[in-house]
């Protein structure tokens, strides 16, 4: 029910796929993330037509609202929110950990208060499975816990602490048409993290991902943990990059072995008004747009770049019209997604390696994090 | 460039056409709103889909943002919206009478503050035509003077005043591929009423617009003063009925002879979370919506209903996620274009009179007009 293939190699970079419950995911592949079951702004339609094949949404807000058992006696997520491809969900794990005032951590699970009403809740890695599998997305994750990256005292306890849990994780997993992934920590001390990806390569999980980057580390360290990992990580298994998603780090991870990438970036941006383009990152709020009659990307194939100007969507903007959220992240989701289609195309026929500096030099001003 | 054509009569009721260099309308039809060049949270993609043939868009709004000469210099608001169909735009008279507190009518024209920026602006009857012109809607308004239905003693003023406007709008306009409509003035006073229409269809108008109703005077004034319009109103001729959109008054309009409407409350409604439904009118944040699993409308073929549950709806609601707004205002625009495409069957097959009862039934829990 889950195969993974690669089809294509060239140096560390791989171009497959992954065969799941609602269709096959072509890898390399960028996920759009849909924490709230809607990708912000965006109908399944038009999510489809931009290019998305793989969502992720997140367990955490699902659980506190509307609630795991709601979604699944609306027949689970994919139909909930019509998004009918695979789906992916998180463990929680991570939110939870960010609610840094209001959670307590124990050899179990995590206490912590709500965001949206402050009433106290408890997830351990038996509860984050079975709300996962009430939602029911393709892809799972263990419950783990992401540290500080700079707390080098605490780095080992959270990653002995995520060991334990992921076996928790596995023994607790009823369901046969979902895939529970691994994950690996260890923050970027490089023997933590070559420890974390033997122990979790070690389980009977159907996929690897590497927790806990782009949380404030510098990019050559996130690319030297890559670096390391990939020589760790079993082959025969797809590997997923959490949360990132600059076009740079997409690149650079595809070269390091990466499959699957997910990141709030394209959205976030859009929701703040500024956008990839070969440009740089622009902001369209500023007023030099302001009788700009081209579009945001002249060689952009987006429905947003094919039927309007800079000069319109900076009018929406200034008008505080909420359709220019819409077509702000249609265009920067589809920058993402065919820049991972022509890099599956291009490992596919051995012209990846030599078309790396072309596409750095394309989305060289479009390389900051989210901080 | 601008024929008129009935195709079809039942009482007073018409199914028609007007031809426009966008393409035909089929009439009668109603148009949603898109204010600042955009109708709310929509793309042109999905209002195309949803059924929309005409759209409005407001001189006033435009004239201040983006400014009318620079929709000009983007190729004018069909290219700069990207809406290739028909297209009508207000003359600024509704906006700027609205703004009671910082406006000043003289027998020219009007000056008003910005409601942006508090920058004090003039609008007389040749500079509403300059800014529509520059516009390039397919059907534009005279300038005319909407005064308070309840201040009897300014009422025949305004009406005076609305009638030598007329006549410079005439003589100011420029353009051969736009059509101008005049403006019925006289408040809820049968005899102005019939002077105004008497007056303003004297005049060489291609179209006849009935403004000034649906502002406050009762529903059976409405109907009273559509009934007396509709005998001295040319047959050969469009008529508009300004700022009408229950589905009740849709019907009650076509009823007395109406070819137009346009109305803001579908995409209003929609943002206040409220549907037209056959139970009524139905607001998606009560909780009694969590668990239905009905769309909302089960005779409905628009996306939204084809697409979602009530309780998927309630869930973006609760979280407020502005899809929420895409997704009710495509709904609640869809309901009415679809209502005034099975009348205009209807009138065709001349089984309109006799289907009234059910539509009147249909829609009865959702006459409630906006104030």
């Amino acid at each position: 029910m889950f195969e993974f293939g690669i089809i294509a190699r060239q140096g560390c970079a791989r171009a497959g796929y992954f065969h799941t419950p609602h269709g096959d995911l072509l890898t390399p592949v960028f996920a759009p993330v849909g924490t709230q079951a809607v990708v912000k702004t965006l109908t399944p339609a038009q999510l489809s037509e931009l290019g998305a094949s793989l969502v992720l949404a997140n367990t955490y807000h699902l659980y506190l609202r509307p609630g795991d058992e709601l979604v699944a006696e609306m027949g689970g997520l994919h139909t909930f929110m019509h998004w009918l491809r695979p789906l992916l969900t998180d463990s929680g794990g991570y939110q939870v950990f960010s609610l840094t005032q209001t959670r307590k951590v124990d050899k179990d699970g995590v206490t912590f208060k709500s965001h949206i009403d402050g009433y106290t809740h408890r997830l351990t890695p038996e509860k984050s499975i079975a709300i996962q599998e009430n939602l029911g997305a393709d892809i799972i994750m263990a419950f783990d816990e992401c540290a500080d990256p700079n707390d080098h005292t605490y780095i080992p306890k959270a990653m002995e602490r995520t060991h334990r849990w992921a076996e928790r994780c596995l023994a607790a997993k009823r369901r046969a048409d979902q895939a529970l992934f691994g994950i690996l920590q260890g923050g970027v001390n490089p023997d933590l993290r070559a420890a974390s990806a033997k122990f979790i390569s070690s389980l009977p999980f159907p996929g690897l991902a590497i927790g806990g980057l782009s949380v404030g580390e510098t990019k050559a360290e996130t690319y030297a943990i890559l670096d390391l990992v990939n020589g760790i990580l079993p082959e025969d298994k797809p590997r997923y990059l959490m949360g990132v998603g600059t076009p740079e780090d997409l690149i650079e991870g595809v070269r390091r072995g990466v499959d699957i990438f997910d990141c709030v970036l394209p959205t976030r941006l859009a929701r703040h008004h500024a956008v990839f383009s070969p440009e740089g990152r622009l902001n369209l709020m500023n007023a030099t747009f302001a009788r700009d009659p081209r579009p945001i990307d002249e060689t952009c194939t987006c429905y947003t770049c094919q039927t309007f100007t800079r000069a319109y969507l900076r009018h929406l903007i200034a008008a505080k019209e909420l359709l220019a959220g819409t077509l702000l992240s249609i265009h920067n989701l589809h920058a993402l997604i065919r820049l991972m289609s022509e890099i599956r195309a291009a490992i596919i026929e051995g012209t990846f390696e030599s078309r790396v500096p072309e596409w750095q030099t394309q989305w060289r001003g479009n390389a900051e994090r989210l901080n």
